[in-house]
């Protein structure tokens, strides 16, 4: 590729994402500018995709990390053809298909939702791990690249670590991530807040690390080959960047590196909006071009592409012929079509901890369903995902037979592989760790109910239950806060995500039941550490009256003409069993309601919720959370009693009393209630 | 020191965590048992404290930052006579001053509360830093080393990225690390999850990196000397530990180095309680011994300090006789008293967004509180704590004279680096960022509201109105996640965070004066990123109207017999005092009422509460966040309207129509709730 037409072409993308936050009066051009080259390099070379079928499962996947460098983005996919020049004038405008930050959509090239530094190169971990679990079980046809691309604000942030650790150790050798080194971050310059040696670090994590000039095409593309010729690791290739590359001022001269560039429209920063669309080879008074040379050089990638996945398919054909049975398999996968699990035949010994139902659930999961990958944060002991494991296996450097993640103690990087494994196609996603620790996850939880995407989440030790650990270990607000996901709904009109917390063993293998049928939010699996007795003997009988539960809630316990019905959810509800043995015994008849999800509960029609729940009756809700907890379906005129303090350190059984979680201290606050 | 007394002391520490696991039967006795040569080096030869005063500011401090390993803590600090037999004997118990996972008592010599791995050693950059911050102003008198303690876990933390990096950048030479590498961790052996190179990666943080057999006093002793002689960098300590080092089991072979030994009992975990005593050289029917050439090392080591504190004492008397202005500042600092503030006084323009309030204030601070650091997390320039780092300037490697920390993007750095900056006392710490990122700081959050440390949270750009950055810049659900901290209270009783939302100039001032004289809790400052009207015109007589928000809550427009009060905070206040002309003008009473801070005005005498909230009169609320936000000030029979979905890509303006944020909208709202 001669250098003059791939400067037009990266130009080019300059002068749309100039021109894109100049026309938003908002956003970030100062990074576009600089990463065009690279992204310029890698969709007119390298990036396999098939320009007919954008999804295909084969395809390469870019993730970008700084989604704030989304004009850069969309500048390049204009050039591929994937967005129009009328689509990037709606930049950051309401309902359009460019908004401020890129929101995954895989049909117009975007892989990822990103605007959360780190988030983005640690999805694309995920979706690395996911091609190398499909390779190895369906052949080298399926390899495919991921590159992601990542910023100086990214490459400080926390989960670098996580990222960077796993890939290294894995060694993801398909993965080649871009750093966009232009030494200026939003505030400052980079000097003013990190000197780290960024090659020797990702070398201490075991990864090809490659230095370049970033602004020139054939040292990218060169960066890029060696990167292919990798088979063992994953590579970092350090593109020396300029932020705002072609910047000049009103005289013309160079104001190329300037913070000011960063975030905010050229004509606030200092540069010449004009002056530098001229410099760049644009047209000030028509930015929206793509020129004559650049089309063609876009048109000819097209045309190779086109052949390449033809030679692709030609392979996959043939090798689906030779392995009937793994192309059947492996379309079940990408379609989502689960084997036949049958979840009611699931077998638990009597009053078990919920943990450890979940434990017998994920054996059966690991046994049947061969497209999950289930990690923990080194606590597969504790949180009983091992069940999985010992199924399955453990992934280790290069070898990818196994489907379990030893994540190490590192939250926030696990959930956030999941969301990369769940955005590759095909796989399932699932991870465990205490629930207080869920605290470290939330930013990645949310990215995954923004993106819809179906990842488990496996959340042991709940409630100050935990005991002994003390506070830090203790979840006290934490049903809450996730419950505000609930409440929060997604560009779909769907409750973000389903959040179950179940009473005992048969409510836990249908929340997981639930959780492998819920393909379009994240589910929350909120689980005991101690055990709980089984509200019936467990069996099919149990199992078949829990089923309610899809309901979101449902009368366990049942009263006629009750005098109080009394609500809870997880372990609480046992106790609100045995509060109603003991408040019959004083003649009071107490309903009894467990309600593992709220949100779904919620959403029944009023005369569901109305034969849980009579109108006329005094509710009091029981929970070991806050008591906003169970705020809104305990509703007007209700009582809840719930630990409105961090919790302590003790047996739990102590804790039991000194909170007042005992039936015996329970029927005092229900008897007060309701005046007896 | 003689190797053989050395050992008896370590293996006397390792006596009692085992022992005192077993009596709990409850907790980690592996990892205790393998740090406990360095704990007993450090604590025997090298920790500064003073043996008379424990809370001395210029005492070394030691930071443990896994928790878990609190038998190993509170063992070593049984030698140095701070803790009794009988309290190692109620490990674990209610009430006890031994909980599972330490509690901050620097008392007793505990420093930091720890559990949530990777923030102990964070906070020990924090510390680290508050004292360079006090000993480049009062000089070399004070200053003092801050250890900190890692375990394999918290090395693989995230957060180990934003501590190692941000403690290499400063050149933070006081801080010394152990890293007590045993290569065990919960679930696993470390090398089926990381097999990175430490060394080589702190190196590229531009530490010092010091190896040594873990096991042996003198090699410690060595490392530790080697620490002390650096003058530019922070040290790593890489002891190669043993997990349950002297464990064996029933027939005495030898037993370390068994992931078993991690998290039970030893005599769950296949070692011989007894045996292993024994073969420590203790008593296996009475284990709750401190032997006497280890209580004579420790005396020994109690008169050495003693020398040496009265030193250091001598040395600080005379540096006060000749600097006694600065004498007395710093007795100021350490007894939190503030120097006089006229927040009446300070000049806003009119009509500005909050965050510009807050730089107004912010300027202000930073002349005249002379011990305040300030951070931002690369944003300084949007959530305009900029305003502090142009009066004070930023710390930069080795330069300590600002009082302003570029973070970088590392926000769960940050927060946890404030945790230290308190932890150390003498010291205020703030910090800013993008309010949707207050998901990132949660973890370090807690543990403030936990601790009772006075951080105050910078966090701009609330609520969908950030506009065109779109859904992931847009925090929806985090007004009402960060109130469930304050529905949350802490050990003494107290809400665990003061949350404050103003609604203009007037009471962001009023904000940052309540954050400034609240000493026990953290605060957070919700603030706007765009212009909100002024309640009233901005000046004196604002501020006094606006002074009562110290009530958490007021009415900011009276009506005689009201129909309706609507209810709100932030930009939703003066919202609503638009929607209250509009029903005026149609017959309809409205009075509004601004609650910065619900918790604090649920806290006030029902009368207060009425005299803003009638009772009887319909009440409306409005947030720009989940409706839950204002479901408890609203309370039952109101209406509540909020935004129950994730935000958008738009100008702000543009979302205030599409999501019924505009006085019209609302209006028709409220119209419909009272039926006029």
């Amino acid at each position: 590729m001669d250098r003059k037409t791939m400067d037009a072409a990266a130009n080019n993308i300059r002068v749309l994402a100039a021109a894109m936050v100049e026309k938003a009066k908002s956003g970030h051009p100062g990074g576009s500018m600089g990463g065009a080259d690279f992204v310029n390099v890698l969709y007119s070379q390298f990036l396999v995709t098939d320009p007919d079928d954008p999804t295909w499962i084969a395809r390469d996947r870019f993730f970008l990390d700084p989604g704030h460098q989304s004009p850069m983005l969309y500048g390049v996919l204009a050039l591929t053809g994937n967005y129009t020049m009328e689509e990037l004038q709606q930049f950051r405008q309401w309902g359009s298909v460019t908004p401020g930050h890129p929101e995954v959509n895989p049909q117009r090239g975007v892989e990822n939702t990103s605007g959360p530094l780190g988030q983005g190169h640690t999805m694309a971990v995920g979706a690395a791990i996911a091609e190398r679990f499909l390779a190895t079980r369906f052949g080298d046809w399926m390899q495919h690249k991921t590159y992601a691309f990542i910023s100086d604000g990214g490459i400080q942030e926390e989960i670098s670590q996580g990222a960077g650790r796993i890939a290294g150790y894995l060694g993801l050798s398909n993965l080649i991530m871009f750093y966009d080194s232009n030494k200026v971050q939003l505030s400052t310059d980079v000097d003013a807040v990190d000197n780290e040696d960024y090659a020797a670090k990702y070398r201490a994590w075991h990864w090809h690390v490659i230095e370049c000039d970033g602004t020139d095409p054939e040292a990218l593309a060169g960066a890029l080959r060696k990167a292919h010729a990798e088979r063992h690791k994953p590579t970092l290739i350090i593109g020396h960047t300029v932020m705002g590359r072609g910047c000049v001022t009103a005289d013309g001269s160079n104001f190329e590196g300037q913070c000011s560039t960063h975030g905010q429209p050229l004509s606030k920063s200092g540069a010449d909006v004009d002056k530098t669309i001229e410099n760049l080879g644009g047209d000030p008074k028509n930015p929206w071009v793509i020129r004559e040379e650049v089309k063609a050089l876009y048109e000819a990638r097209r045309s190779e592409l086109r052949a390449i996945v033809a030679r692709r398919r030609e392979e996959e054909k043939a090798w689906a012929a030779a392995n009937p049975e793994k192309a059947r398999q492996l379309a079940d996968f990408i379609d989502g079509r689960l084997p036949q699990i049958d979840y009611r035949s699931i077998v638990h010994k009597a009053n078990v901890a919920t943990r450890t139902a979940s434990a017998d659930v994920l054996t059966e999961l690991g046994k049947k369903v061969k497209n999950m990958i289930v990690s923990s944060a080194d606590l597969a002991n504790s949180d009983k995902t091992e069940a999985f494991l010992k199924q399955t296996g453990a992934f280790a450097p290069g070898d990818f037979s196994g489907a379990f993640l030893h994540a190490g103690v590192a939250e926030l990087t696990m959930a956030s592989i999941m969301n990369g494994i769940a955005l590759h196609g095909g796989m399932i996603a699932a991870c465990g760790t205490f629930f207080v620790f869920s605290d470290y996850m939330k930013p990645a939880v949310r990215l995954a109910a923004l993106m819809e995407l179906p990842v488990k989440y496996v959340w042991t030790h709940d409630a100050f239950r935990v005991g002994e650990d003390g506070p830090t270990h203790e979840p006290v607000e934490h049903e809450a806060q996730m419950r505000l996901l609930e409440e929060l709904h997604n560009l779909n009109g769907r409750r973000s995500l389903l959040v179950l917390r179940p009473a005992d063993s048969a409510e836990a293998t249908i929340a997981w039941e639930m959780a492998m049928e819920n393909k379009h939010t994240p589910t929350a699996l909120i689980l005991t550490r101690q055990d709980v007795p089984d509200l019936k003997p467990v069996g099919a009988d149990r199992y078949e009256e829990a089923l309610q539960m899809k309901k979101g809630g449902y009368v366990v316990r049942k009263a006629a003409n009750p005098d109080v019905t009394l609500v809870g959810n997880g372990s609480e509800v046992s106790l609100l069993c045995d509060v109603a043995v003991l408040l019959e015994a004083e003649g009071v008849r107490a309903q009894v309601v467990s309600v593992p999800s709220i949100g779904l509960f919620l959403d029944q029609p009023a005369d569901y919720r109305q034969s849980c729940i009579p109108e006329g009756v005094a509710v009091f809700g029981l929970t070991a959370g806050l008591p906003s907890t169970l705020r809104e379906v305990v509703g007007v005129g209700g009582q809840v009693f719930g630990l409105d303090r961090f919790g302590a350190s003790a047996p739990y059984k102590v804790l039991d009393e000194k909170f007042g979680f005992t039936p015996e201290a329970v029927l005092e606050r229900v008897k007060n209630f309701i005046g007896r």
